[in-house]
């Protein structure tokens, strides 16, 4: 009676064990994958942690696309980098599990007719097991598949099914809320981006100005490394930057004769504007500075800009950024009845106004923007005239040396810089047809 | 020997039972929390079961308000509604450990010199004894404090801390995850109206009216109890019913004279912009529908309207509340130069386009607005001289019975009848001054 006493306590101890075990690996993973608020980010730590858990060589997780019924899921391509993947959502045994809920777990994938050796024919990756389970929310809705690869020494066991239904429920909540959180990103942003093409295509003249301006904007983020945070609020401060010309009357803004002295003090009022309707958004901290950005467009570093007249540092990096590029867009745009200005008498302009109305570092850094961003950004409206072979022509090169050259500093070209010119002159001066 | 290996296994075995207990707690915990975006409702979760967990009598959560320097908390008001409070950062036990990080566990609130006695006398309530803890992130960056009061039955203990702290991680990590959630929330919720207001104001004839139409449909929304996020989907649509007037060149949209036939068919464009505008922005899942409710508002349930000629139920209902709402305001809105139109008179055009242009139990629901909405509505602009009193003594009432009053229908008016018609021509009949 003792003994069989003991083996009881014994027995318990070891059950206790498991038990505090699997406790402290969900609670574990409940911690790590509520640190992702970022969908990509939160799917590529799941499938990682996951794998890890139940001693397997991959697991992937499938989102089911209830709109376009598909399945979906994102590849890992080095640290944190997601591809996307997709296929019809009835489809393979992730399909089947999708639409009918059963759990799949099979110990041989080849001995099993409905496993398609298709993918690993295509990858050289060889599957022995599988566990496919799906990934159901509280409600008990079905939002997703877990598709666990090759456990180490076994298959996959009825406690392994047990511990992934507790991982699923995890799962599954923290999915749902990252999903909430990224339609709203995706619905400021397709408004933002929505609302600035429609307010530059209220005249055709300035159709696309914003983008633009934006684009140029982020190039020059990019040689300066500013970083992913600073480059998002140059981003919404770029498309945003005209919006206070909503304040200013279309019979002065888009006055096609020579503005009064008045009409151009009218038109003065735009970044202040900005600023005040800007003011009355709350962005998320990450965005806070795009107000401040966007309302310094017009501000010269020798403090004869406007509204505030500010000088040199008072100035933000970002509107100092954007007054060159909403320039240098200006003067390389078509005009009504007019081609593109000769690139090197843009420069020159430009040049004239560093120091003055530029700060001379970001005019050197808009020197290395790569030819191809270059084209790209000002044939953006055109892009489907874009050649994929001339833009990878232009990538090694930047616009510093395609300035060089028009500026006939160099004695004799080389073939190679000739056929540069005339790829750069291909776009930059072609013959353009107002809408 | 025997006795005491039997006793290490009997302690290991209540050690691992407790252990146990815990994780099952936390883990539990972890998945409530996350079920929760919403900040009040997740902030009022984790104070009930918090104060379960610690079995004691209350718990708060006050979070830190970085900007302005000050702690805040939602107080229970009946279920899920909350109600904030607010104090300096650095004031009391809580901002004590808020700005310090330190751990108070005050077994005797009366004998602490540090506890204020003060907000006891106000409420009633009695502290015993109280455990206050920073609420720390992952970075380790205090965002909050805990405070917990009167463990039931004795005073808090250093398992009841470590619990706290562990407690604490996961609610760092999913109210963190909230706050980012809902500044996304607001960041589009206040772009939509910063840009509604705008396009109101940017002639003063219409200033305020999509504002006015979006709170009209809500009174109607209210009266039909079509539930939380119907109304939140009219809120969107009436606020951006007329974004497509962005597309209406300002010379016919503003016209002081009479529109050419020309000119009037430019003008009823702004439905199908508003629909091509809105039909390029990704809403979050909710607002799956605002698009096609802004954009039927000139839709008339005889098929006689535009863009589509749409007819009854074709029209989603939506839609139908924005049509009259947009009508209603435009009929009672001051204009240059000229009052209100007499309230009969406006009833007597809606009723007479009842079942043409707008559907009759939709304008049956509008009478039965209260008189004290329909007011603050009318006269939002003006809402600085509204009478609190006033607005009181309208409740009651609603507006088909001032309409029968108006319209001469009572053979003889009541002392209550006559001072309501007073009250409404207070308001509705006040000479008012264009900007």
């Amino acid at each position: 009676m003792k003994q069989s006493k003991d083996k009881n306590i014994r027995s318990e101890l070891k059950k206790l064990k498991q038990e505090n075990k699997r406790l402290k690996v969900l609670l574990h993973l409940a911690d790590n994958l509520q640190a992702h608020l970022d969908l990509d980010k939160l799917l590529l730590t799941t499938m990682q942690e996951v794998a890890k858990i139940l001693d397997a060589d991959r697991c992937t997780v499938f989102l089911l696309d209830e709109e376009k019924q598909e399945l979906w899921s994102i590849v890992a391509m080095g640290i944190e980098k997601g591809k996307e993947i997709r296929f019809p959502a009835d489809k393979g045994i992730a399909g089947h599990v999708a639409m009918t809920g059963d759990i799949l777990n099979i110990p041989d994938a080849y001995q099993d007719s409905r496993f398609n050796p298709e993918i690993d024919k295509k990858t050289g990756y060889r599957t022995r097991n599988m566990l496919t389970m799906p990934l159901t929310n509280r409600d008990g809705i079905i939002i997703g598949v877990f598709q666990i690869l090759n456990k180490r020494k076994v298959a996959f066991d009825q406690s392994d099914e047990e511990l992934l239904a507790a991982i699923s429920q995890i799962t599954a909540t923290t999915v749902e809320n990252s999903l909430l959180y990224e339609e709203q990103v995706e619905s400021l942003n397709s408004f933002v981006e929505t609302l600035s093409a429609t307010l530059d295509t209220r005249d055709y003249i300035t159709a696309g100005h914003s983008r633009r301006v934006t684009m140029y904007t982020l190039a020059l983020c990019e040689q300066m490394q500013l970083g992913e945070n600073p480059c998002e609020e140059l981003r919404f401060a770029g498309l945003l930057h005209d919006i206070g010309k909503l304040g200013i009357p279309e019979a002065v803004l888009f006055k096609a004769g020579k503005l009064t002295e008045q009409e151009y003090a009218i038109i003065k009022r735009h970044p202040a504007v900005t600023r005040q309707i800007l003011g009355n958004i709350h962005f998320p901290r990450k965005l806070k500075n795009v107000t401040e950005i966007a309302s310094t467009h017009h501000e010269k570093i020798n403090g004869n800009g406007y509204p505030d007249g500010l000088q040199a540092d008072e100035i933000p990096l970002g509107g100092r950024m954007l007054a060159l590029a909403d320039v240098f867009d200006a003067l390389t745009s078509y005009r009504q009845y007019r081609d593109r200005e000769a690139i090197e008498k843009v420069w020159d302009i430009i040049e004239k106004e560093s120091g003055q109305t530029f700060d001379p570092k970001v005019v050197q850094v808009f020197l290395k923007t790569p030819l191809n961003h270059l084209i790209e950004i000002l044939e953006h409206d055109q892009k489907d005239h874009l050649d994929h072979q001339d833009l990878l022509k232009l990538a090694p090169h930047t616009f510093s040396e395609i300035l060089k050259i028009k500026r006939g500093r160099i004695k004799k070209l080389t073939t190679t810089q000739k056929n540069l010119e005339k790829l750069f002159d291909k776009y930059y001066l072609r013959k353009y047809m107002p809408a």
